[in-house]
C-alpha cells in the first residue's frame, strides 16, 4: 500500500526537517489544520488538549521521541538517554488511559540496550522507531483482514468514537471479497469524533454511513437496523475487560440485550488485571458545557466528564487482535501471543 | 401555590387579549422569548417546530382550542364545532407519539355533547379547558407527593430531557420533609433539553445538578453515582411499556443491569396494547447534524433521528401516577382508576 492510500487519520504524525507535524484532529473534516513542533513538549501539549488522540497518539509519541533523539544527537550518549527518559516519562504522562507510557519506554528500553550493548543511541531510535512503525501497521492490516471475516455482505457496523482508519480498512478488504457493508457512526458527544471522523473518512472511501446521536444506540438495535458493532479500546486487561471512549460500555449492554456481536480492537496488556485496575481520565467539564465556544448550559451548571469507561468482559463477544479473534474470557491464555507489548515493541 | 410559584416549563402556554401566548422552549435558558399566536395553526407549527413539547403542548392544545372557540362565538353552534373539529384534527395530528389527539378530542368531544344537551358550545369549551388545567396540576402536585416518596435523603436522582417542571416539584416536596436530593441530568442530544431545560430549572430553585452526555449514562450507574432514575414518557402502553425521547431505553437497560430502580412518570393509555404500537416519530436529519446553524459532521453525511424510543416494562421498577406507584406489569389491573382519560378529561 503506498502512503496515500493510508487512510489519514491512521498516521496522523510524522518528521519533515526536523519539525513534528501532528494533523489537528480537533478542526477535522472542515479544516486540514497541521500543529508543528520542535520538541517532545509540543507533543504532549497536542496530546493533552486531544488534538491528536487514537493511533495519532502512537505515531506522535513515536516521532517525539524520534525528533529528541536526533536534536541531541551531538550530546552525550548519557546525556542523550536522559532526554529521551524525561521525553519518554512526559509523553507517557500526558494522557492515562491510553498506554502512552508502554509505548515511550519500548522506545527508551531499547535505547538504554543499545547504550549498554555499546551501540549509537540515536541509531537505535531511528531503528526502533521505524521498526516499530513498519510492525504496527502490519499488524494493523492483519487486524482489518481479521475483523472483515465477521461481516456478511449487506451487514451494518455499528461503531462508536474513531479508530483512526481502522475501519475503513475493514471496509476496503469487505469491498476486496466482493461484500457490501454500511456504518452507523454514534456522533459521540462531546468531540464528536463519530461525526466530525468516523462518518468523514468513511465517506471519503465511499462507504455509506449513517449518523445518530449517542442516546439512539439501544433503539436502532431494537429496530434490527445493526448486524454487528466494531469498536476500538484505548486499553484492554487480562481478563478481557476493555476500556474505551464514554458510552462504549452502554453500547456493549445495548448489544448484548439484543444479540448484537460486539467486537473490540484491542491489545491486550498483561500488566492490568482486570477493567478495574484501568485508570479513567476525567476531563475539564468545560469540553462538556461547551462547544465551539457556545454555552450550552445555563452559567453555573456543573458538568463531569469521564472520557472513557471500563466494558466488562461479559458484554464482549470477541477480542479483535493481529493474530485472530479471541473470546476476552480466555485473553489470558494467550498472553504472549497477543498482548500490548507485542503491538508496539518491534525489538523482537 | 401561586401563579408565580408554579416551575415556568410546567404552564408554558396561555392565552392573554386572545393572543396565544407560548413560551419558545427552543431559546431557554438563554433567551426567554415567545410565540404569539392567533390561531391554532399557529398552535401547530409551534409544536411541529418542538418550541413548546411536554407539558407545554398540552397547555398549548387546550388553550389553542379555547381560543378558537373564542375567536369564533358569534357564528353558529354547527360551525363552531366544524372548526372545533378541524382544530382538534391538526393539533391532534402535530407530533405524533404524544398523546394531542387523546387532548385536543376530548375538548371538541365535550363540546359535542353540550350542544347535543342544547347547551353553549363556547361556555362548554371555557368550562371544560379550565377544568383540564386545574385538574392537571392538582394531579401533578400528587404525582411529585408519591414520587417524592421513593427518594431517600442525600439520593442522586438521574433524569434524561425534561419533565416540564416536574422534577423541581419533586425536589422541592423532598425539601418540604427535609431531604436532600441532587441530580445528575443528562443532556439529551440533539434539542439538549437536559442541559438548557432540567439543568436550568433545577439550579434556579436551588438544588444541585451535574450535567453529563448522554454517553456517561451507564458509567456514572458502575460509579454508584445514581440512586435511582426518574424519567416522564410521551405514551404509555397498557402492557407498561413506555415511549419516551429517544435515549430513555438504554439509560432503562444499564439501570437494570446496575440494580438501578427506574421510575416513569406516566398516564397509561388503554387504546395502546403494547410499545410495538406506539408511533415513534422521526423527525429531520438535519436537527442531528446541525446546532445552531454550525453543521457538526461534513456534508454527505446522512443522519437519522428516531425522536422517541420505547422501553419495554421489563427495565421499568414502577409507573409514577397521581393515584400512587404502580408495577407496569399490572397496570391494565388498575386501568380504570389510571388511565390516560382521567388524567386529561376533566368533564367526570
Amino acid at each position: 500500500m503506498t502512503e496515500e492510500e493510508w487512510p489519514i487519520l491512521s498516521k496522523s504524525a510524522w518528521i519533515e526537517d526536523d519539525t513534528l507535524i501532528i494533523v489537528d484532529e480537533t478542526k477535522l473534516p472542515f479544516k486540514l489544520e497541521y500543529i508543528k513542533g520542535s520538541s517532545y513538549h509540543d507533543a504532549v501539549r497536542a496530546i493533552k488538549e486531544m488534538r491528536t488522540r487514537a493511533a495519532g497518539q502512537l505515531y506522535t509519541v513515536l516521532y517525539a521521541m524520534l525528533l529528541t533523539a536526533r536534536k541531541n544527537k551531538n550530546k552525550k550518549p548519557e546525556e542523550i538517554l536522559k532526554i529521551l527518559k524525561e521525553a519518554a516519562d512526559a509523553l507517557g504522562n500526558a494522557r492515562p488511559t491510553f498506554p502512552l507510557k508502554a509505548i515511550s519506554h519500548s522506545i527508551y528500553k531499547y535505547a538504554l540496550e543499545a547504550y549498554n550493548g555499546g551501540k549509537d543511541v540515536v541509531e537505535a531510535v531511528e531503528h526502533i522507531v521505524a521498526a516499530t512503525i513498519k510492525k504496527h501497521e502490519e499488524r494493523i492490516m492483519k487486524i482489518a483482514q481479521n475483523a472483515s471475516q465477521l461481516i456478511k455482505d449487506g451487514d451494518t457496523v455499528l461503531t462508536h468514537c474513531n479508530i483512526s482508519g481502522i475501519l475503513v480498512l475493514i471496509a476496503r478488504e469487505c469491498r476486496k471479497q466482493g461484500k457490501n457493508v454500511k456504518f452507523i457512526a454514534t456522533e459521540t458527544r462531546p468531540y464528536l469524533q463519530g461525526a466530525r471522523l468516523t462518518a468523514w473518512e468513511l465517506k471519503q472511501d465511499g462507504f455509506p454511513v449513517t449518523l445518530i446521536t449517542d442516546n439512539a444506540v439501544a433503539y436502532v438495535m431494537w429496530k434490527k437496523m445493526v448486524d454487528l458493532v466494531i469498536v476500538g479500546a484505548d486499553r484492554c486487561a487480562l481478563n478481557g475487560d476493555i476500556a474505551n471512549k464514554i458510552g462504549t460500555y452502554q453500547i456493549a449492554m445495548a448489544a448484548f440485550e439484543h444479540n448484537v456481536p460486539f467486537y473490540v480492537i484491542a491489545w491486550p496488556d498483561p500488566a492490568i488485571p482486570t477493567g478495574k485496575d484501568i485508570t479513567i481520565e476525567e476531563r475539564d467539564p468545560n469540553e462538556v458545557l461547551y462547544y465551539q465556544n457556545i454555552r450550552l448550559a445555563p452559567e453555573g451548571v456543573n458538568a463531569y466528564y469521564p472520557a472513557f469507561d471500563v466494558t466488562p468482559s461479559k458484554y464482549i463477544s470477541g477480542i479483535i487482535t493481529p493474530e485472530g479473534i479471541y473470546s476476552p474470557r480466555v485473553i489470558h491464555l494467550y498472553i504472549n501471543k497477543i498482548s500490548l507489548r507485542r503491538f508496539f515493541d518491534a525489538s523482537d
